[in-house]
This record gives structure tokens, sequence and C-alpha cells, in this order.
């Protein structure tokens, strides 16, 4: 087992640091991912590793959520080969504790327990000026970008930090990335007393069930492929599920579609949150709204397609969000507020908790469908 | 001249009504549209010629505007083809008096001056319901769906009748429905303070210049091929008009659209007012918006596309309005008071009054585009 | 008992009304109510006893909620004496079945079980003209300015119809404007995922708890002086519920609110909901509120009062909004969305049902604080 | 002339400072300022004098706007002798160059031209960290609850900080604060093709005049009692300007609200701005708002005052939004884009230009009327 060649960097005090850490990297231009044992420390502004310059922030990571996005990087997909730099540190959504700060940090001290926004914008631009830092341009994100946290150590802007309250679970934590995209997309579209439709149940489809029926939603729809997703999502909140697939393929072809449609007053659901990225599922998710209603996108289409805008924008009277990242920090209390208030639980939808050496199965798991989120332990936990 | 064989319906009392009235009906499946004098006079829910139902409004047609969509019916093309019946009268925006009216109606009474909503909605769906009309399902479009006011008379129900203050001269009051177009675009997307594209610098795209320099734009661009209506637009307050046709048909390529990004903060401008129905426009318009704008899509295209929402919605944080019609009546209110502030000035668009038989003299205008906006005297003055 | 004296007006078919019918009178300037039967069936428009004009409808009343405002009524306070016309029918609450229908009424027809919006809108004016008739000036209330419904016949214009969903039970549609009243205000300020404080556990007030706990809050408190409100409260959804009487009358002083700053960021509720009307509770709510919060405030206070509009709005960056009535019909329809998808249960609420001739046993209850609401029953089941 | 007693600091290079500086301090518990010459240089982090924290700016003030503050600071009235620092160095508004910067500034550099946003938030509340930080608890005002500008230099954190864009002059840039303040309330309440009154027409009254011109208000009325400022209202773009005192004191009483009303489809104005703080025009102007309209309130009020909530909010179905300062930075970047486009023209309303060791000139200009905006001149142009 992979577990004992690479043994955990030594935990250390402020005043030592090792030298080399453990990290995920994208080693080579072609698939795969390798855990390297002598990786340098991460350094900030100050280029010096392991040193924070005045506003970073030095993290050891304990655990790390393993992101779609991870996949698309494991697999090297065209998107992962036309953005990824080849020698980076994988991996974005964590929970750790701080180590280092620089001398103008003020909001963390070494010891306080953290996550991080992973979306690392520019600062100046326009967008991040007028508080709307989740669409700002030149976003680097971890782990994409620039070196992320599948790794030990990860050096993070103190504008980026959250510390994490005392009440919330390590692995609940190391999640807050994906689980601030599904808040991000209900709360953006607004689904309080509406009738809602949820096209994909994947791990932010699921996520969004269940923060969506917290959020307010009366009637909930999720249409979805995989019927151990389906079921989750009923258990989760939904009040129908839907194989959206065609009819030779075991779907229900678009019958689902009229039969949401014969459900809310004739019309259509209010709102669309699509989380699937699928063409045929946001083309059927537009036809079950209603005219005038909401579609928050937040699934990333593989590749553009033939989308009638008049039939699903124009004549539909409809409003049309682009959904990015999660709002700083108005999503984080979000967070916190649903999973203090008990209106979530994140354990239905972590299916596996595994050795940092054991990515590989973890990966595995995705593709195979069997797991769901799966978080890596790299630390053991913050306390 | 047509005028002396086709005089207008005689001017009656309300005691006196004609049997039949001049139309400009579409007799056949094929292009060109015909001048009758022998049209029965409207019916409503009685189903008697001229006589009102209950919630009824007869009109005297004075003035009325000729619309791009007429063109289309005129023209024949495949959208007016798989959509109008024949037989229909067509036209759908005037002005005109009140000749009769039924027994229950209370906002109106015969010589008043009126213009009309030309969307009727049917008034029991969810839409219609909660006040949100112009987006209600099974909409009937005045001289698209059913008998409009290319004609002397016209029958309107009471909800979608609009009494014409006294200080709007009847030719504006006779384009409401395209200005009102303009005004609910401009006004859903919200423009105070904001920089602007208007891509498509016809009728409506003129007047939306025009409403969104009254209604607080700061920086506004146009995109528009034809050199006339650019010029026409940097008169009604555009600060920049461009040509966006490729380099080799003279235009300025995708130039503009970089100079529009360094233009305003590097970022692009806030709000993009889509007005060409051009695939290519709406393509450039989104690359010139900003992260995190707001586009307000009205024109439509003429067949769907391959169109991005990864690049122009998702990525882009975009909040995208599908605009259709006009808001009752609030959109009717603010029309009302832009002109009675003096803040638009219609005369600028419309271009050519003619008799109502120079009707095909109309849409040679229209189709050479040395016209703009042409608005037909059926009767005369109103007053 | 009463019942034998008063039997109900015989239920007749549309082609024979009595001529009279049971009604509860305000006949004289003072305290109390009178039930008469020999008041002649209501006139619409037409002017005729029980024959409606175009667009009226004439409703048989089946149940019947009291209303505080009826209280106000039947007790004579100084607001109902300088506003209730003597001689009137009183009562707004109900539910019925549509006995007759004007020449013009198309959207319900004999038989139909429905409510109404009791506040009935001049219609012409600009609020009603954009969808905001619920703020109307010159609004005529049901059974306050002009008649109402405790009555066996009720005549209501078509347009402030409601259509009662067959799945709603007769006592809930009873009482939808209340409960429309409590939807409006939580909606209004919008609590999905917030923390919300509701100053007041009258009868809107407690089905606020309830709507604003299927709205999506969080975090719900409640402040109330009955303990017996309090804990139904609790059942309704509170997390917590406080007495905010003084300490020398056996509340919690400020202590409470000094808790709720305390638990809530150390800012305070996101959001009040003000439903009491007491000066000392508005205060109290509003410093219960953080920083940048919003007010919705439905209680109405007896008298004006020393309110720091500095410190409350201005320097808290408040924004406070005034509630009036239902929104027509966006409330409405939320109201029964709520209720078909099993998100409310007016039941808690509803305290006892009493035969129409009982009315002073439900004032008596009502003053006792032992009634929270109670149904009058006037035609039994409607079907 | 005072100017040959206190010469100016000199100006150094970054690497040279003074010892000591210019500064304009609240020197007793009672009326009045004094300028002393030996102020040792602000210090921000580190404590020592000159020296700028890692996040730290240290900027040399060239011209100061006076405000209506700095008057009651002045005055020594109750406000003030109950809030500010006796010492404490006084004045918010101003435009200087950056000279020297913390090892952590990024955003700008010695030489730059600045001004910066006087309400220094804590950074690390809800607000804050929502994007609201202008309704932040425990704000530290510059010249208020802190060190201001009224002097050679002044530390500010580089958060705070607002590079002045190269074409708007010196004296514009001197008064960001107040103009912020209007172009902010204005925004808040939104105006665009709406009907606005605004009471109180002082520097900041006016201010908003001019903006909400530019930002597409339509209708635009002014109360205010001087009758200079009258007429600049409607020099800067008012259709109307009251007198709103009673008629035994030379002004209008209560018929211009009547006016109002019956000019604005008999309603009353869409939209209030309230810049007076004035009990009695705060209740008009509420008066002379339609139902359903939006206030937002700037003004100040010295005291609580009896304000009828149920008149002027609840069954006015009224928006209420209390008003602070400035949004970081969506306001800034509004006030940029209207003055580059040349919507406002800001010396209309500058009425003197003073030297610094002028100031007691200023306030006396203040007090009489004569002057509205006044700037003093500290260290010539900044370039």
């Amino acid at each position: 087992m992979a577990a004992t060649t690479h043994p955990p960097t030594p935990r250390t005090t402020s005043g030592s640091l090792p030298k080399t850490m453990r990290a995920l990297i994208k080693s080579t231009a072609g698939p795969g991912l390798t855990l390297v044992t002598d990786r340098p420390l991460p350094s900030g502004s100050t280029g010096k590793p392991g040193e924070p310059g005045p506003n970073d922030v030095l993290v050891r990571v304990h655990k790390a959520g393993v992101c779609g996005t991870d996949r698309h990087i494991y697999e090297w997909d065209d998107w992962a080969a036309g953005r990824i730099p080849v020698g980076i540190v994988t991996g974005h959504e964590f929970v750790g504790v701080v180590v280092r700060v620089g001398s103008a940090v003020e909001q963390v001290k070494p010891g306080d327990r953290v996550s991080a926004e992973s979306h690392i914008a520019p600062g100046h631009d326009y967008n991040s000026l007028i508080g709307d830092a989740h669409v700002a341009r030149n976003m680097q994100i971890l782990g994409v970008d620039r070196d992320g946290i599948f790794a030990d150590y990860a050096m993070i802007p103190q504008s980026h930090i959250w510390p994490v309250n005392q009440d919330i679970p390590d692995k609940w934590a190391a999640i807050f990335d994906p689980f601030g995209n599904a808040v991000h997309t209900v709360m953006s579209a607004g689904v309080s007393v509406k009738s809602v439709l949820i096209t994909g149940a994947g791990i932010i489809g699921l996520m969004a069930v269940a923060v969506a029926k917290a959020a307010g939603a009366q009637q909930l729809f999720v249409a979805e492929p995989d019927p151990r997703r389906r079921e989750l999502a009923l258990k989760l909140g939904a009040k129908k599920a839907y194989n959206p697939l065609p009819k030779d393929k075991g779907g229900q072809g678009d019958d689902w579609v009229k039969e949401i449609k014969s459900t809310v007053q004739g019309e259509g659901v209010d709102v669309l949150l699509e989380m699937s990225g699928n063409a045929s599922a946001i083309v059927q998710g537009f036809r079950a709204m209603r005219q005038g209603g909401t579609a928050a996108l937040l699934g990333i289409p593989s590749k553009s397609f033939n989308f009638d805008i008049t039939e699903h924008i124009i004549f539909k009277g409809a409003d049309v969000l682009g959904i990015n990242g999660r709002q700083m920090w108005q999503t984080w209390f979000q967070m916190e507020r649903l999973i203090l208030a008990g209106a979530v639980n994140l354990d239905d939808i972590i299916t596996h908790e595994l050795p940092f050496e054991d990515y590989n199965r973890a990966f595995e798991l995705m593709q195979s469908g069997e797991g769901i989120k799966i978080v890596l332990d790299l630390n053991g936990p913050t306390r």
C-alpha cells in the first residue's frame, strides 16, 4: 500500500518547517498524476519556499476534496491539455491549519483551522473592486493555473482565507468549494417558494438539491440518468427524479418535460438550475421552464452547440444567469449558516474517504460512478 | 393615385357605422398585401360586425406605423408563411379614436384618443395573473394572429387600450409599439450611469439609443453597418458608432470590439442591448461586454446558430434577458414620461408619412433602406 | 342556541334566489355587531339586488374568518369610528361558491369554489396599472369601506375573484386573506437562507413563522409576550421565542435583543418582520437587526410615536418596507404552492370553528386570547 | 496674510521627510480649530511617524474639501462634543500624492495622485466581508474618529486608497467624498426614467440634482428655503424648486406638495431623496411621494422626532433606504464615469478655493450661506 512509501511530511512547529513535502503534480502532458515527496514548500510573494509574503498564509493541508475538474486534469482531456501548466501541484478543495502568516496578516494566526476561496482574483480589476471578484477577469484557480492544495502545504493570500467555524466537521470544510458552487447557483437564481428543476445530479447537482430544499424551493424536480443518483436526489429532498435519456436508451425521452409542465400550473418550473453541462439536458431543461422563468447555468458543456436563443431565451422572456465560483464572502456565510442550522447534511454526498496515497483509486471510483464525493486524507484530523 | 379609388370609410357618429371598411389584408399565401374596401367591420365577443362585447372597444384608426414584422408578412418569408393566417387584417401599431364601447367599459368613452398594447394575452394564464402579461403563453398579436389595425376600424379589449396623453402628437402615438420595445429593453437591462452597447440601429435600435441616453447611459456605443443609421445614432446620443462588418466588406472586423474593451476600464461595456438579430453581431456584442455584464436580447435571429453559452454566458458570469413586447403598463407610463419631459424626439426616426393607399411604397422604402419608420395615414388627424 | 332562530338562507339554484339574507352588520355607531336576516342581497354595478353587472360575481359565502380588523369594528375603537360607515355588512375573509356571474365574466362559472382579494383597487390608478394594485390609492376594503362577506351572499368584481384549488380545505381557503398578509410580508423581505426575527405572534405573526420556515429562513426568532403563542411559534418552526416585556412585567427586558445579536455573527438578524404594531417591540426589533438589514413592517401602531430614523434607518443602512395586503396574484399563487406542497399547516392556527350565529362568542374568544384564528360557518361545507 | 506665517511643509523626496507638519486640530473641547505646525507625521501600523506599515500609504495632501461635518466639529455642537476626541487632526475630503508605501502595497506607488474612502471599516466584520463595507459596524471616519487629512500628510490603508483618473481636476477629486454621497444616494434609490423630489439643496443635495439628472431622472423637483440654492438647483437640472417654509415665513407652506402630487399622475413622485435632515421637510417629502414610492434618506435629523411610520411607510407601501457613505468601489467608479462623460460639472458647486491658513474664513462663508463647497489649498496643484 502506497501509504508506507509516502509518509506524511512531519508536522512541525512554526519554527521548523521541512524543506520538502508530498505533492500530487501533473508531471507530464498526458493522463495521470504523480505523487512526489520532494516538492519544495510553496513560496508566496517572497519567492522563498515556506516563507509567506506580508499578506500570505502558509497552510498545512489536512483533508482535500477531489473535484470533477481534477478528474479532467487526471484524464488530460482537451480542456486540461489546453490550460494546465505541466509541473503544477493540483487540487483546490481543502481544510487545513495555518502554520505561518505574513507580517500584514491580521485575520488568522497559526493554529487556526481554515479553508480558502480557490479562485484567486487579481484584486485590482473592476469586478474585484466592486465586490464581484467571483467573475473577475484573469482569475487564477488553485491547482489549475497555479500550485494547488494536493500537497502537505499551500500558500494562500489572506484575502482568500476562510476561517472554519468550530462546529463544522473537517470533511465538510474540505468540500466548501463545490458546496459553495451549489449554494451560489441556488441563491443567484432564487428558489424561495418556487418550483425548481435541477438538470444533472452530479456532486454539485446533488448538493444543490439539498440546498434548494433548505432555501425554500417547494417543488423540486431532478433529471439525471444514473438511478443511484436519482435515488439520492429523492432522499435529499427532490419530489421527483426523472431519467432524461432517450427512450431507446432506457430513459423517458421528453415525456418528463411534459409531465413537469403539466404539474406546475401548466407552465413549467419557475427556475432551472443547470448542473449537467449536457447539451440535450440543457435544451430539455429550458423547455421545462415556464415563460418568464430564471435559468442559472453552472454546468460547462464540453463544446459549443446549436442553442436556439430565440426559443429558449427571447420568446421565453427568460432571465439566464451564468454562474461561476462563489460570491466572496456572501456564499461562504450562507454555507456556514446552512450547515450550522442543520439544514443540509453533506455526509449523504461524501461516499468515500481515502488516504492521500490512494488518489488513483479516488479517480477510479469517480470514473466508475461508484464514488460521488471523495475526500483525501493528507494529514489526519485538524484537531 | 390610389387615394382616389379608396376613399376613407366615412366618419360616422356612434349611432351609424358603415357596413364595410378599408383593410389591408393578406389575401393569398404569397408576397404582397391587398387593400380591400369591403371588409366587414370587426366584431368582438359578440361576433356581430361593429358591435363591441361588454369589454370591447371599437376604435377608428387614424394613423398606423409600419413594422419590420409587417414587412416579413408582406414579403412572406418562412416565418410569415408558418404563422400568419391567410385572410387576416395586418398591422398592429396605431393611434385612433374610440367609436363605440361595450357595456362594461369604464376606462374610455367614444371620442377618446387611444393606442393599444398589440400583444393580447389570454388574461387567465400564470404570467398575466402575476403582472407579467408581456411574457404570457398563447399570446395573440394584432395583425399577426388575429385581425389587426391596417383598417378603418379595429376592435380591442379594454384591458389593452391605452388612452393617449393630449400633449403627444398623433404620429408619435402611432408608434408606441416599437418605441415601447425600445423602452422595455433599455429599462429591463438598466442603463443608469452605465456603459452601453447597442448592436443594430434599425427602428428599435435607434429609438433605444435615444431612450438609453435619456435613461442615464454614460457611454453609449452603436454597431450598425448602414452609414446613415450610424450617423443618426450619433445624432441621437451615441458616443461612437461602428461598422461591425468584416474588413473585406468595408467594416471594422473585430477591431471595434477591442476598442470598446480598451475604452471601458479595459473590461467592456456593462450592458449589451441586442437589436439586430444578426448572429455575428450577437457574438461580437457579447465579446464587447464585460465580465458580469447584462445582455438584453430583443433582435430575433432568423434561424438558430452555434452560440457558445460557455464563453458568452457561463464564464462571463453574464445576466442574459430575453425581451418581449412591453410591460403593461409600466413601459407605457415610461414612454409617456420620456416624451412629456422632452427627453426623446421620435421625429428623428419617422422618415416618411404616407397615405394608407401608398402602402406598397412604404414597404419599398423600408426595403431600400431609405425609410426608417414610416407612418400610414388612414383617417387624418385625430382632432 | 342562536342557530335555530337564524336558519341559513336557503341554497337555491341560479334561477331562484331569496329576496333577503342573513348579514352581520354595524347597525349603530357603537360597540357590537347585529345579525339581521332581512338584508337585501348585494347588488353590483346594476344596482339590483342579486343581479351581477357584466363583470360581477355573486358568491354564496360558506365559511368566513374573523380578523383583528373585525374586532376593531366590533369594539368600535377610534380607528373604526373614524372609518366604518354605519350600516355596512362586515367581514372580508371567506370561501364560497359562485352563484351567478355577469355577462362578461369568463374566469369562473356558477358552482366554482372561490375566495377573493378583499382590497378592491379602483383599477385605473397608477399602481393598479403597473401591477401593484396592493398599494393603490383609494382602496376599498370589503367589510370596511363597502359591504363585506359576513352574509349569505356577496358581490365581488371578477378581477378580485380567486378560484380555490380543489385540494385545499374550506377553512384554509376561508383565511387566505391573513395568510396572504403573512406570505406577502415574508416574500417581500426575502428570508431564504437568512436569519429572521418576527416581532408579534398574533394570527399573522404565527402564520409568518410557518411561512418563513418554509421559505428558507435558517434562524428564526420570535418576540411575543403571550406564553401560549410563544409555544405555538416554537412548534411552527421558530428556533427561539422571547418574552419582550420589561423585566418588571415578567419579560426579558432588552436581554433577548442582546442574545439575538450575539447569536448571529455578533451583528443581529438579517431580516425583521414586524407584526405587532407595538412601539416598544418595533424599536427592539430594529435594534436586534444587523447593519444593512431589511425590515418589513406590517403591524399598525395605534398611534404615531417617536421613532428615531437616524438610529434605526439611516445609520443602520436599513431597507425598510411598508407592507399592505397581498400582491395580486403573485402572493395567492405562493399561498397555493405552500399549501399544496404541505409546507404549512394552517390547522395549527385555526383554534375554533363556530356557527355564524355565535359571532359574539368568536369576539369573546379573541378578546380573552383563548382564540387565535376563528372561522365562522355560514352555509356548511362547499361540497 | 496667514500664508506667510505657516509656510507649507517642504515637499520632499521619499528619502527625506520632515519631522513635523502643519495640521488643523481640535485642540480643546470647545468651538474653533487650531492650525499647528509641529504635528509629528502620521504613523500607521508601525507606530512610527511617517513610516507606513505593510499595507499603509503615506499621502501628501494637496487640496481638501470642507464638509458640513467639519463645521459641526468647528462649532462644537452636541454631536461633536459627544464624538470627537480632542487633539485629533480634522478633515476627510482630499486629493494628494502618494509619498511612501508599505511593503505589501501593490495598487499605488509614490507619485500617484490619489483620494481615499474616508470611512475606514474594520474589514473583518460581516458587512465588509460581503462587500457592504459602507454599512460596517465600528466604522472609523477620518478626521472624526481618527486623524484626518487637514494636514500636510495623512496615512491611509491601501484598501481605502482611490487612484484618481488623470482627466479629473484636483479640486473635483478633493470632493469625491460628498460627491460620492450624492451618487450613492441617487443610485441606491434608482431614478432612471422616474420622477424625483430632492428635499434640501445643500452641498450634497445640489450635487444630487446634477447626478439625478445625469442618471436619467425625468421630472426633478427640489425643496429648499435658500433662494440662491434653489436657483442653482434649477441651473443643475431641476424642473422646479420650491420654498418649503411655512407661508408666514415666506415659503409655500404645503402648497408645493399638492402641486407635485397633481403634476405627477396625481400620485406624487416615484422617488424621494432626503438631503435636509429637517423634520418638517422629511414629512413633506414623504407626503409628496406616491404610494409604493422609494425614499432614500441621507440627511441626519439633529434629534429624533415623531415620525408616523403608519402613514409614511406602512400604508404608503414605501421602500425606505437608509444611506451611508459610498459603496466601495461601485460608487467611485460611477463618480469617475459621470465626470469623464461630462455629465456633471462640480465647478457649479465649488464656490470658493482658499489657502489652508484661511480655514476660519471657510467656516464663516459656510455659516453665512455665501459659500457652498469650499476647497482648501494645502500644497498647491498635484502636478
